[in-house]
């Protein structure tokens, strides 16, 4: 019997909290989401898609968000989710990977995901080149997230050599 | 060579808090604890059988718990979560999918989980159709696991098409 | 056609919260990490390592940390995470399964886990025989890994028959 094609799984978690600033713009799931409050951070915040990124670089085992994005590359300083997700999917590909599928859940209190998730899955889905899938839920109150302080985002994924 | 069958990953997480009614039954991997203070919500709050859920809805691409089992759908609004489990397989299959596996850990106080392991796994697998596991930790006192207020747990699904 | 080997998934989470004891050493991801102030826990806690254990043991249906390295084995009582890693493996591959890789993200501030990706990498996968690989975050300020009182370790595991 020939070897099986056994894909690698990875692991990605990311957190943000919502900005003080009421005019910073929500991204979310590669999507701007109007009238919501923005997440804080350096970048566009998307937790999901960065939490993607990870699961992916971790799936790969070439390194992290920070390895890849950070000070060293001044010229993702301020990318987009989608962006990032797309330039990680490029260096998954690059160590010689393809990319089976991503799957993210966020727990947050914001924004209401349903009825966005299919353009959420689109837009990430394209950037990536491979099936994303994104869901939601909350987390009963509980936490930082229950406290809508913030929102935390979990990632599988996996990759395989064919 | 003929295309690997790569499965698809998904993730699933959720949390519940204590009850704060003594009289509420405790719900969780699909068994009841007798003697054990209940978790809040509409549902039975199982956040084992619902984290799998969402891991296998996650994996399938079909949407969240939100979607299927929502106020759509008020056939389910009190269903124990290995009915809501059964329907979750149920739907994935339709779907066209395969379930390879279910495997959730969830992190809390109580209850104290190993004894009844077998028994939960037998539960939750009949209902799915397929294997699912369940493992247990503590956070060491950290958060609102450690000091008592829920519990959380993650899930982790393949399915494949054959 | 034959029937496709499809992997088991399996998840992992540990928390460990720092040492109010300065001099106790830091382990993290079978490394120490001299100048850290420690994690702590009856064994060396080592969240990354122990998260790991439990996704291997979660993917294989096995029971988890508490069933292998509890009070019944007091051989593994002060053991390290690379030792408990070790047993794992061995445990896993006893019963049936090859393991095909892990996946460990960890969320705390503290230690800086670049400069030394590539010797954790290399201790984790020497230990289970297999690659493991951990990446790192921060939580934005939020949680009690944002507020420097412990770390997170969240693991993804497959294993598989051949």
């Amino acid at each position: 019997m020939n070897k099986p094609v056994i894909p690698r799984t990875g692991v990605g978690v990311d957190a943000h909290a919502f900005a003080t600033a009421e005019d910073r713009p929500m991204m979310l799931a590669g999507l701007h989401w109007p009238g919501e409050r923005g997440l804080a951070g350096h970048s566009d915040a998307d937790a999901v898609a960065h939490a993607a990124c990870d699961a992916l670089f971790s799936a790969a085992g070439i390194g992290d968000l920070g390895t890849h994005f950070g000070t060293s590359r001044p010229e993702f300083a301020g990318a987009s989710g989608a962006t990032l997700l797309a330039e990680a999917a490029r260096l998954v590909r690059a160590a010689g990977f393809e990319i089976g599928n991503v799957a993210v859940q966020f727990v947050g209190n914001r924004p209401r995901f349903g009825p966005r998730r299919e353009e959420a899955n689109a837009a990430l889905s394209a950037a990536a080149g491979a099936p994303v899938t994104v869901t939601a839920t909350t987390s009963d109150g509980l936490g930082y997230e229950g406290g809508g302080e913030g929102i935390t985002a979990y990632a599988s994924a996996l990759v395989y050599t064919a």
